[in-house]
């Protein structure tokens, strides 16, 4: 549990990629500006991520509501790296927006 | 793009799990059991998983409703393999029943 989540309705964008091998430092160094810029954005609430020995990479993004997720997509900088992202960097993705509707948990005493 | 979702609103179980260590090979063969048990439950739309360099595995499943995924969860097998996994073989998990609303992508032409 990489985060406090809240008590659920909140919201979870799943986002399923893979890179084109395209440019690597380049999207290396926008990734870390992504994920500390997005960290700081209202309703934000934390993130899950995995890459796999396949190079995909599996990322759940959770924030409080859907307006934060409609603001944090259209951020002018965040523009610029979704525009970046499809001109070089990605093979493909795949982005969900859903609702968490339950939520639960185990941890090994 | 594992496989072909339908259009929203479909259902996303977001599992996020590490193992404790304890009997690996029994873990292994139980989760090759549920994986082909589960992919042939109805409702069943397909999965994404990807496991980290530090060994937490994110995974998500998708189902057509509520209604399926409380049918696996309560299936006779399905119960047992829970019961071993609090028992045995997970150090911690933190699962989210999830409504998705809107799906978009992009692949590389």
């Amino acid at each position: 549990m990489s985060f406090t989540r809240p008590e659920p309705p909140y919201y979870a964008v799943v986002i399923s990629s893979a890179l084109s091998g395209e440019d690597p430092d380049g999207y290396a160094a926008m990734a870390v500006r992504m994920a500390e810029l997005g960290a700081r954005q209202p309703g934000y609430l934390g993130r899950e991520s995995q890459t796999g020995a396949d190079g995909r990479e599996l990322t759940v993004l959770y924030y409080r509501d859907t307006e934060s997720i409609t603001a944090w997509q259209r951020h002018t900088e965040h523009l610029e790296a979704q525009r970046l992202g499809k001109q070089r960097w990605y093979a493909d993705y795949h982005i969900e927006v859903a609702r968490v509707e339950r939520a639960y948990g185990f941890q090994r005493s």
